[in-house]
């Protein structure tokens, strides 16, 4: 890549995702609404709710990137401890947050629900957090430092990330393009890495999928800031596609979310 | 818990989870099918096809956890780099392995299909490795010190995992108990907190869910490997829920997934 781009790490808080009960949805949503705003996602981490494993999870991204984001362990219940373990990790006391408060003093009334106690700690936050909102449920996100701590339930989780999206400053959207094609990685992978080379500022990558309307596919896909030079790559995969007997099928954007 | 579990990482190796493009669909199969061996996933990684990256986080988690899992990065194109990256991660040769070699001799000549210097690409592994089969496709998977490296197509890796699954030894499989009901958490914090501090070898987690047919949902799931404690516990909490006016749904097992 010609830039160094602006990173992100995401950490996925929660034993429910560690056992295999409940499956993540939320990394290819952040993935591109990250890269709306030019932030790409570099890495990702899934942890259990531990306090020692999610503050040296915290502290070591958020040394290495230039935004992190939590997800999960702010409601209610015993084993939402998120919002305490950033405070440690970012040094700060927890603080009853006074404008969460007034949220969810708000929002329960009008539900006419009883603010518990165990609703209250929602209000919790580092004592220089600023809040995110959460237009569903009213209890907030924050970020403290380069920590942005959303909800886990992906309604939620998406809504705030919305309201985070505008504060982040990124660089480059990464641009993406396919060539689909059922020839084998086997016979394409020569040529393909030379165009890799001949390309060091498009990352191109393939992907073979095995089942499918179509049985056997390859996705060939190709990503760069650049349009331009996104396009002459592409158009050199295709190309070699061609040659090599297949017949390729181009697809503009290609991000298509597919479970493999 | 009362034993100190036998511990997996999982590491999720390629760019397309990252963008957003592929959604991981291994994370939660290898989860389950460790813990039917006794072995509980504690962590997972997902990483880029960067060399420093792979070398780093392999080193890292297999420092720390009885097991390491990698998907992703075996097949025999430019952007597959994980056999390398494994192999300096443990300091050894990478080698042209000769039962590989053989297997994939077999089934090219039996499909018909050139054996590429690409696809002989997929031969090679660390110096001291023992092959894991690939019954599908035949470039197998490897085992190196407590390294298991498997493909990212999930039907392959499922395949592969199936072989790997014996060689594991695990302690007491988690076993688990979900209780559905339909109210806030914030009406039950309290008494499910005073249930967890009462069964500290039970470990519990409430997860809410707004979507579905039946509209708002919260789950209370239970995990013990004692099959007596999981049980009193699992009592509690729907007595719990008998005793705030809901009406608590036993299940056992509990690990259905679901994306939420």
């Amino acid at each position: 890549m010609s830039e160094t781009p602006v990173g992100a790490a995401l950490l996925i808080i929660g034993n429910e995702i560690l056992s295999g009960r409940t499956r993540d949805v939320n990394l290819a949503h952040v993935a591109k609404t990250l890269n709306e705003v030019g932030v790409r996602l570099l890495e990702a981490r899934v942890i259990p709710d531990i306090e020692a494993e999610i503050i040296a999870a915290v502290n070591a991204l958020r040394a290495r990137y230039d935004y992190v984001i939590t997800t999960g362990g702010i409601g209610p219940t015993h084993d939402d401890i998120t919002a305490e373990c950033i405070a440690k990790a970012v040094g700060q006391r927890l603080i009853r947050n006074p404008e969460a408060l007034r949220r969810l003093e708000a929002h329960y009334a009008e539900a006419g629900l009883p603010l518990t106690e165990a609703r209250l700690r929602m209000a919790n936050t580092p004592e220089h957090a600023e809040l995110i909102s959460n237009p569903i449920s009213s209890a907030p996100g924050f970020r403290v430092e380069n920590v942005y701590v959303l909800a886990g339930v992906p309604q939620i989780m998406q809504a705030m990330l919305d309201d985070v999206k505008g504060r982040l400053r990124g660089g480059l959207p990464m641009l993406s393009c396919s060539v689909l094609c059922n020839l084998g990685e086997g016979v394409l992978a020569a040529g393909l890495g030379a165009i890799q080379r001949d390309h060091p500022d498009v990352e191109i990558g393939s992907y073979p999928r095995f089942a499918g309307p179509d049985g056997f596919r390859l996705s060939l896909v190709l990503r760069a800031t650049d349009p331009a030079r996104l396009d002459v790559a592409t158009e050199a995969v295709a190309a070699l596609v061609r040659e090599l007997g297949g017949v390729p099928r181009r697809q503009a954007g290609g991000e298509e979310p597919e479970d493999t």
